[in-house]
């Protein structure tokens, strides 16, 4: 399962396409049966820490304007058997039952491989005729069908820089990570999601979405070819954190939006967590000094689609 | 955190209401600190099992008809950019967006303990002022934020009784199902899920909507005073099993629909785990004779929704 | 205006591309302006018909199975007062606000002429490539900005047969048609929009959806080479019946499903007013023998749509 | 069928409740058969307005930032046959489908008489029980199976002023609206809607949503003795504009939000007609010195429904 050096045709991207046994499911192949047990076995204190942010928040949702905000439909409150609408069974239960919509990049999420396409083609080399309308490859829900669960460390660089949230246009570096994760006393293994945090989120919830999104940019990674080669060589799994986007919208490297979408995601089938609130996990990583757990999402098994909310969980 | 005895008008019902430090977590109170860490030390294999089910299967989805069907909204996909709709990024980057619309209760999901009320009072005591609407009492988002990270024990009742499925009348009493503990050797702890296969799930995929809503039935446990006190005294946080409603819809026992819900749930804050895909673990309970594992399931926040679709993992 | 001669390539269809002033608008450009002036002049009770049938019937929307069913969502409504969770305005007003979805094709509609591809082609000779995605040719907004105003004459079938229902697989040959329409001592006039009545949605509401989508088919016209002339030179501007389709489901003439949605809608630009509700004003009809009169649909103009629901307009 | 006396307990409201032959009809019932005969007699060229705006215009839909946008899902297009999702019919017919989520005040529409509640009663004194959940007195349906055909007088304010559009807070006067129609030489005739045009919406789609929607106004008619019995008096039917919500946000006469909303259409039945496109129209009328015509609306049967999106026809 090593990622494979590009050959001709791939114009010398690096890629993971090919190399793995269970191909929808990316780098999440990294993940071995020995890492779950010993991400299990990591539990000490049972302490558990949700990730997904509310859906309704009255403090507004935070997802752009071209996604349509999510939705309650109500089928049936109490108010429908005050005003005689409906009748409680025999034994008297009533019961309140409802749908949702929900845009799937629009709240905490992972984004399924088949979310980005270049040059016309998809992960692990597939034609993107294969996402004309629902993906019939690499959707969301392979991944559902495998499900997250392994070791995530936390790379808390708003906290390493002192500067809370980082700068809305600040560029986290391979070397800052790295030095982030070094003053932690923590390093990335093989099969990790890696999760850093940047104050994003929470500066979402305290200014509010015309603020957040006027002039937008949120900070975090972007295209380094060692970075590229970091995530690869490491046979890192995942990449969450407290953004909308998990990086840089703008590259200051090079001329490319969402460049990582393309280098980790498309290219090496790395698995993006978005939109995590990472806030009081980080306090509590801070106070005891261990910024590592067992880390599980479960994404719904939503055939042919392009992402699935989740509310992953972190657990020391 | 002991369940208290039925006080004068409260219908000489057993509940557990004002007895829980976190109410809305409901009988995940029950679930300690202490049990979180055993359940993560019992991973021997690190082999896990997804028990949600598909979303837009193309059998069809098991939701009944009074429910609308899910629904895929496709903002963005490779077609829009074959038409010239919308344009790459810089750099190359295209991408498939949409959102989702799935009924809460239509496809695997844990219920809200708003989700029942009785009499005109919810979980806990509260009003049923507080299910008009939005549910601004014991929505799920509570369960959300909790998380269920504990112990579950698999109880194959089909495979015990050698009919699977069962009778989609076949009423499993507490005998039945603690024969069927006994019989494979388990039991059933405090903080526990509990998990009932009967095969219907299976059953539905098999026969198709048309045939598993005809004359409709589900096999499971029904109303008996017996069982409402060992789910209490035994501190059981949840029941989960492979039938879209978690008990016979027409009890055998008492004139009511759907009495668990009033009794286990309104009643005692047990959670309710429904539509679980349970074959692929039984089959491997059954062939290593371990039953018990840790369970994860991790609702989406939606504040004041009466359920949330999730995807449960167990690990063995 | 006359509709053109099939050319070579056209695979000997009679089509009226490329005859048409306002393109986008079809056969209603064969309505006058001195047309529409004798339409309106023709009303002489001031007896209005709406042959729009309603949405959320307790009786049941009839809509293939295929198709989501309609959905109403509750933004606020007095319950929401009641509850507190919202207050009135100064002065007291308080109002009840919502949101429909609904199948552009599961109620009373209008087919947009960019409804159907053949071969690879729209309606005038378009590419199919502008019905990917949104319609970016002939969609139901053209149909909505010109507005439907005109004769209207009603052929009633089942009266005339005196079989009321029609036979569901019942084929009305044009034959047919022009001895109902001369026993009621009508015609056809250039401009018009030609109404079949068949008796079928009123068999729906009477004998409910599971009846009627069993074994499914509907009475109506179907390919003859001579029925499309008869459009073609009698320049009849619209289609419509009291079911779902139009049109036999089942070709009994030629190896084809819904082939008048090829030969008339696509071919000759005709527009189809599908699911009328036309029982009352037939009984109208009978009575005072006067088949014809001022009729009006208004597409809403739904951008890229491919039909839009109408209440429609039968005035005398 | 003329407005009856405020009475004791009715707060000293003029209020029409209780004198009209089909009261969920409300002031329709002002609209004779003769009235609709004389206004389709009216028409002399044929010209038809249709007074809808777009659904998905690309500039923007004008609807507050509370309401949900409207979204268009798509079923199956062309390119789903591309993709190979689907087979066309033997035959050759392929289809392009979809569905429409549209919020009911969000576009050109017709107000319920029960979308007003005040003081806890509803149109005719119905009690507000009746809007809790869908609407079960005087919805949208209603005024559906009765439709909206008659006369309509256009009385362009801003032409009048010279102002164009009108100040976001203008008020018009009961005086300006008769100074306007005098100087156009019209009047206002028992059954009529009357239309009145400020320039608002186009200014939405030269502004924007971002520049309209700041320190929100839109210029109109208030609340003031004398109107409210004009409109009573004078047996109006109807009252259009282009606006929003048909009224001065803020009433500059009294302390009370929307305050016509209760005076004219909870009080007297008077549908709103919302959101109309009136430039091309206004044009006209200015042209031909004609600001009379047939005026022809026909709202969706959404039983229970709060308003139905129309595309009202204006016919000259």
């Amino acid at each position: 399962m090593q990622p494979r050096e590009p050959g001709p045709g791939r114009r010398e991207e690096r890629t993971a396409w090919g190399t793995f046994a269970n191909p929808q499911a990316g780098a999440l192949n990294y993940v071995t049966a020995a890492d779950r047990v010993a991400a299990a076995g990591s539990v000490r204190h049972g302490t558990v820490f949700t990730l997904g942010i509310g859906i309704f928040d009255p403090r507004g949702d935070p997802l752009s304007a071209d996604r349509p905000k999510a939705m309650l439909m109500h089928y049936r409150d109490w108010s429908h058997y005050q005003a005689g609408r409906c009748e409680p069974l025999p034994g008297g239960v009533a019961s309140v039952d409802d749908g949702v919509f929900v845009s799937s990049h629009g709240t905490t999420h992972i984004d399924a491989l088949g979310h980005i396409i270049a040059d016309g083609v998809m992960w692990d080399g597939h034609d993107a005729a294969e996402a004309s309308v629902r993906l019939t490859w690499a959707s969301v829900a392979p991944l559902g069908n495998a499900g997250v669960f392994g070791r995530a460390v936390l790379a808390d660089v708003a906290r390493y820089r002192g500067e809370d949230p980082l700068d809305r246009r600040h560029h986290v570096t391979l070397a800052e990570l790295l030095a982030t994760l070094a003053a932690q006393g923590t390093e990335a293994r093989p099969g990790d999601v890696v999760l850093l945090r940047t104050g994003s989120l929470r500066r979402y919830y305290e200014s509010g979405a015309e603020e957040y999104f006027r002039d937008y940019s949120e900070p975090g990674l972007s295209y380094e070819p060692e970075l590229i080669d970091w995530f690869a060589d490491g046979r890192i799994s995942g990449l969450g954190s407290d953004t909308l986007a998990n990086e840089l919208p703008e590259s200051p490297t090079i001329d490319a939006g969402y460049p990582l979408h393309r280098y980790l995601l498309r290219n090496l089938g790395v698995l993006f967590h978005e939109a995590l609130w990472l806030e009081d996990l980080a306090a509590h990583c801070a106070a005891d000094h261990r910024w590592e757990g067992l880390y599980i999402a479960a994404p719904l098994k939503i055939i042919g689609g392009s992402a699935s909310p989740v509310n992953p969980l972190f657990v020391k």
